[in-house]
């Protein structure tokens, strides 16, 4: 039976069975924050469907979850900082400060998070620098799923793009997408319902176009928006991969190899940009700018992304987070049973 | 009848007429030098083509072919470049060198032109500072034909996007495409041919889907890839438009008014980042790293963008340029005449 639970208290357990699984207080705060926050978004994607993979990797050796990140804040527009193999989401709350106030500084600035562990969506940092006032551009690699428009072999993660920028009197606007046309557990989910999947989303191993849910997890996914999508999603790759001297995502998917335990480790990049240090030669103000823009897409209907996840937030700040039953049984599962309940 | 011309009388010829037409050396130089290598690169839709709407746009008033760019080096990671009502290219010029070393400093840097006449591809910024071995992204709004997602009516620019990558051994990595699933001159011609264009393209002043041509160019046309291309059309808007505090799409396309003349007005944003300093703390060659991902394409036959326009330059380069008749007697009408055959 479906349980009320309050956003908050969701929270305290979410993030007291991450430390009882050994993830430091920081680290399963930031983590558990996130997980948390988008089951509040009604985001279930990446929400408490993703605490047992988040437990699993705590206690797979593939990982530190006491990892204290190191922030190296140098003196240009780049701000580093190393997760030690720890969560990316603790990597970024030890350094978002600084990012910020260097971006406040030089009106632009680079936050690279090396060698972490990626479970959250992108959104999340995204938004928190809107919140500051700051538009910023996220972007990582996966795991090599997908191949480039024209080839057959998966070279490219399912690299997500995130962006935001702030809007003075409202949520701010903020986009999260995968670059690849679906996410693989969108072709998972056909596979065990026996359906077929669109056209468009797949090629087997000789690149031929797939409608086959299996030969398309044999084969390779294909990028949103054919060749521009595709070159996207390369230069993703390129920036958050190679660029910062981290995995790319075909060694991330090596790294994963075949153990079962989805551990996805490398690193991403922030792009955060100050508006205010940006228009101020021009004597306009870019937050009313984008507002008439943003007013102007409401006035015609055309929903705005993230929109909905606003309006699921405020639903469970009023009346709580639902979860099922089998949700609520595994969390107190977790919390009763502690890591012992892998070792089986 | 067609004829072979060298690339570098090509470019002189070009630059002389730009003179000849009011552009000052330095615009000239910059505009022209942009049109010449578009037509040795056998981009057709940039290349000569293009030549006859500079010269009417330097004669219309509208802006200033003589105008001298002024560069604010400031001291953070904006570079910013006055363009006074000049083209875009001549700005750029003035403002690389500076962009190139403050990039190479911070590690990261931003160039903001301002208040420019916008003729260009943006390959040629990206490809620049990427033969000097630096990674580059920009963008610049348009004119407001494009409608977001779920909407009907045109708010946003074809927003072009453009990437560059540096590569050690062969031409970099470069695209650069329009956020629109189509260019506003293919609508047009299937116009002229009375062939209807295909679905996806563009919709009616309702927002229902259309493929006649003269009601897609009374409607709007769309982005490409759906809701992901809209929202990655929004943030260039968003950031080359609202934030720099110059035009955005809706505001250019209300500047240019009914008066005939084409003059792309607005500003434009560039991100120039140093992969050398970005990788330093990693100990890995992030341009090796990137080829190891691009010969990868190449091994699986997958091309990539840009590819056929390096090998027109290459054939280009060794056999001079094809200029059919028409394309050469218009050039001669432009130096035999002068400004006065706009007098008409």
């Amino acid at each position: 039976m479906d349980q009320m639970i309050d956003v908050e208290t969701l929270r305290s357990r979410v993030i007291a069975v991450l430390e009882q699984f050994g993830a430091a207080p920081h680290a399963a705060k930031a983590v558990g924050g996130v997980i948390v926050d988008a089951e509040r978004d009604a985001c279930k994607s990446h929400g408490l469907y993703r605490l047992e993979g988040c437990l699993r990797v705590l206690q797979s050796g593939k990982m530190r979850g006491d990892a204290t990140p190191t922030v190296h804040a140098g003196c240009g527009a780049i701000v580093e900082v190393e997760a030690h193999h720890g969560f990316s989401n603790a990597a970024f709350a030890a350094a978002r400060d600084t990012l910020v106030a260097r971006t406040r500084a030089l009106g632009l600035a680079a936050l690279v998070i090396r060698d972490c562990v990626h479970f959250s969506a992108l959104w999340h940092e995204v938004e928190d620098l809107a919140q500051d006032g700051l538009a910023a551009l996220s972007m990582c690699p996966s795991y090599a799923f997908v191949a480039p428009v024209g080839g057959h072999t998966p070279l490219m993660g399912t690299n997500p793009l995130a962006f935001g920028w702030p809007r003075p009197d409202s949520d701010p606007y903020v986009f999260d997408f995968a670059t690849s046309v679906a996410a693989r557990g969108e072709i998972e989910l056909h596979r065990r319902a026996g359906t077929p999947i669109p056209e468009g989303w797949a090629v087997d191993r000789d690149g031929a176009p797939t409608t086959d849910p299996q030969t398309a997890l044999d084969g390779a996914m294909l990028p949103f928006g054919a060749h521009k999508g595709s070159a996207i999603s390369t230069m993703i790759e390129l920036l958050a991969g190679a660029m910062l001297g981290e995995r790319m995502s075909r060694e991330a998917l090596e790294f994963m190899g075949d153990g079962g335990t989805l551990v996805p480790r490398h690193g991403a990049l922030i792009i955060a940009m100050d508006p205010a240090v940006f228009a101020a030669r021009s004597g306009r103000d870019p937050l009313a700018q984008g507002e008439v823009l943003l007013d102007a897409f409401g006035a015609q209907g055309a929903r705005l992304p993230s929109q909905r996840r606003f309006q699921a937030r405020a639903v469970s700040l009023r009346d709580g987070i639902r979860l099922s039953g089998s949700e609520m049984a595994q969390l107190e599962q977790f919390e009763r049973e502690g890591p012992a309940m892998f070792d089986a």
